[in-house]
């Protein structure tokens, strides 16, 4: 039995609210249950240096978590001085994620910068940022098009994230922060629309997961996300 | 004529909307017209080393801002590897407004952390952080009372602060980002529930100002703090 | 009573010693009693990239405290790695109150940065810094002048400060180590040779300030600065 | 065809060197073709902290690569002052890795560090890297085993990793860096002497993959890491 | 012909005023022709973790150098975010320097800090540094005896340093400035009172040089350092 | 007696590998007894900034120290975020010790930075680097001249170091860890092939120094350096 009383194959209720930051190309308010992200997409019409002249874009992610989204206050990363290493590897893996979407031929020479801040924080703030951002990229190459400032469909797919793991047992979607605490596996899943994968990160905290263990997480995560797929298409058509 | 058609002492619409960080001991997000601000506040039952042992606790503040809070993409501090001289002059200021109007014995040894984030920018965000950092005080130091964490009353009068410039030659009451532009002198006010003053920073942007000018800005600061003064204490009651 | 003897509107003895930096373009030794800066002005004649191609100049300030200037050493902030909240806060005060008396235009595309170093402090060490400031950047301008590197006259009026406070009940001038320990409110004042202000910052110490209150400092504050302007003027036309 | 003539299921020679560092617990210097990775394992009778009177005890990892391990010079960590995003994730997952065949219990309160620095890098450092970490690690543990420092087996399982992905449309095992920078697809397989998986990171480089695609990766990642774990047997028992 | 027309064994004018800092310990201001130091020492009951309980004590010392005491202006170090390589080797030497003659048992459980900033520097600035801090040491350690913080003679000699150099093919005492740049080879050697060296440092800087060179740098440095050595005691004696 | 049982004027075991880094421009594992260190060389075809358009080349070096060459492990400075002040003096004094053998004009704009890395420290570090660096420098050069990208002859000598030291009363040549711990005497010699000084650096670490006892050291250097030549010469020419 979950904490939250969910199936095994029941995702939280997610929400997503477009269009909550007045002055971003793109942003919204994405939720997974507790778990809060504000997203918002910066179109910026110069690249890094050493992409100039290339006539292509690139898009990039940051990620931050308020001090007091979390039970107890973590250090501010500012005061500290530098982002952990936990953070970098979930900015680098956003970033890696939607990249795998977007024509950067048809981007142009843009730079769009996706900043994902954790308001509240439950459980699969990585995949939330992920399966968010996307929207508001999207909406930020909505805002592109309208300007004439890309060259063709710059978007090549839809992508969005969820985590699954071994809880008590039992393969579970979308670990809520009880859950994650105590699997002894946890597994991220990034995919796109079409039902290929973008990246895999599997993790055994406590012992080491079979192959039949993996291919279970997997068939939940196929589900998870094809419902995400959906409230993506929803929300940006709505 | 302002910009937004407001009359010369007349305050954007201001709302505080309480405990909207489920696992804080207090918080709100408050805003000034468009500016937007998430203020937490966590009670930790230990102070700074160098207060340890004399039985009186410590109040302070943190201030933030979403990267794109503003019309164009500012640097993410964490990033940078350091907090801007400004955002340090922001967060002393919050601190000290709030120290006074907490009876540091009454507190006991224990610190409150106020963690101001900017979530939207329109000007006079630190005027509004110090206006809800009072209420998500109050609702921590109730979280301390019912606890028996606190010897007595530990708030002594509550605080607010507004900012009021010259513009267009006309004292203006409560800044938005296009008076604060353009305003030739700007100066922010720190006040208690009682009237008195707690802080008062005035600056000359474009060329030095009169005392009969100040005085009417104090005159103006007087009122709008009224004002929030009375929306401080309907929230609380609530 | 002042520990010093000193009447409530009594300034400490100044002192402003011209010329002490043998390479800089303007130098001297401001003395308000025990507290010592030294400040040279450097011309530069570019001024930062986002400056450039305007044809006007930039005006800028650095404050350091030599480790033993205080009771007790402080830590080097070159060895700590960063400057404080507290030095960020008083460069970034006598930067904007040098610049809000200079032409920008008629400095022309050059910068000139203030260097304000205390070697001794004993209270007042950002107000003594301002008042010499001015004098060394006075120095500058004329040595651009003899080289005909301004478009004009850049020095639009002069420029000095002074705190006052309440202590033990009493508002007074020019506030020493002993009585800004103990003063109950802190204000900085920076007023313009033409008698209007530039900046006021008053902060309640203990308990808040009254407006009758603020108004019996600004009136010392108006006499003090009266005064130091007097001794900047001696000391230019020497 | 593979740039090094070899088979889809081929992996490159393979060498581990014990005890390289004459101060070290345990040490190698391990090669997987032409990358080559010195590893240290230093035991300390303390350990972190947050840590500290639990009676158990810590391994951790850290990670560096010789500026000039790669075709050009890259810049030195130490001199631009902080780790790369890439370094901290690398370090991190051999850390993971190896904590996952260790009884914390038994082995008392120490902390092994694992420092691997990359010599010369043809692909598949961070690979090669855990690979020889499990071995020096071994080592560490007899030093602590002969000393009686330790409470029972201290060691539950071996470690070893490879990378597999897909090139030019075929998986192969062992990718070397000419194959890593076109390969679509790119996976690291952490895995225990038992066969269970410890981690599994999958990164879709050009295009997304399909499940079918990562079974095949995850199959030859299965033989391989069969070959790596016989190598350290043997190493270890001679 | 040197520069300033100094025979090639003429130190230049060389002035040690004590006591300039009203709180420290121990202070002088040391001048070797334009270059001036100035040098405070800072007596603390602590010393570093690393010593205690050792009954032994500890002297160590600081260098810096204000930005515009130099022909153009110097980045400080405190905003720069970190010391030079050649602060630090600067400032490592003086600590050395120092300890050569104090005897840390007789010292007890203290730490003795030098601060030596630069007022204004012609060439030469470690070298006063160095002869300076002799001075405030000396004050610093009376200080401790007066108080009985001392157990027994803690000063076992005097120390002092100057620079050589070899000059348009003559080997030259006391470089300045205009010396410095144009020298071939240049040394600095730190000598006790006794006539011992405590540190040599002989740097060619445009060609090597032979022993003969070196030999007759020792003797001009020999010659220097006997009267900098009078200087210090008849300045302590006064 | 020396714990290594050699003559007072007897070097360790010294053996120079090249080309043991397959993608730099020079490179070689330098050995001195247990001191063991891996230098490349790495040429670029740009200068710094400040000597761009001179057309001359420039010379750098940089020094690093695994975690655990030592006998007890030290922290990783890229870790730190530091180089500590020790690093930063000797890959000063490495890059000064090989400038002194190269002209500059005959580089062309070109820089070759040496990266000296300690694998195993046995005392001689510093010495060992600058010797071994000098044979990567001679091949990188090589490697330029073949490309025909030097003008004339860039290399005007070798170079080589060795540290001399008195131990328990005695001068002795290339004092290792043992005798560097108790030496009082430990003084640095850099010198050209030519037999000329390019850098010495005597420090009294118990007692002063006599000069007798300086060139004492001298002596032994002379002959060591001599020795050092020679193995640099029969490597170069195998």
């Amino acid at each position: 039995m979950r904490p939250s009383g969910r199936q095994a194959n029941q995702m939280r209720a997610v929400a997503i609210e477009r269009n909550v930051a007045m002055k971003a190309e793109g942003s919204c308010l994405v939720s997974f249950g507790n778990t809060k992200v504000m997203v918002t997409a910066s179109v910026e019409t110069t690249v890094p240096g050493w992409m100039r002249g290339k006539g292509q874009g690139w898009v990039t992610a940051e990620y931050g978590m308020l001090p007091r989204a979390t039970g107890s206050r973590n250090r501010r990363e500012a005061t500290a001085g530098k982002q952990t290493g936990r953070t970098q590897e979930i900015q680098r893996l956003i970033g890696r994620s939607l990249r795998a979407v977007v024509d950067m031929q048809a981007l142009g020479e843009a730079q769009i910068t996706l900043d994902c801040d954790v308001l509240e924080a439950d459980g699969g703030t990585r995949t939330a940022a992920i399966t968010g951002a996307y929207v508001a990229l999207a909406d930020a190459i909505r805002w592109m098009d309208e300007r004439k400032l890309t060259k063709g469909k710059a978007l090549r797919d839809s992508v969005a994230a969820v985590s699954c793991g071994i809880y008590r047992g039992a393969p579970v979607l979308d670990l809520d922060y009880l859950e994650d605490v105590e699997a002894h596996t946890d597994a991220n899943f990034v995919m796109t629309g079409a039902g290929k994968f973008v990246e895999i990160q599997g993790t055994a905290e406590q012992q080491p997961f079979s192959r039949d263990e993996l291919n279970a997480l997997m068939t939940l995560a196929e589900q998870g996300i094809g419902e995400l797929t959906h409230i993506q298409q929803a929300v940006l058509s709505a």
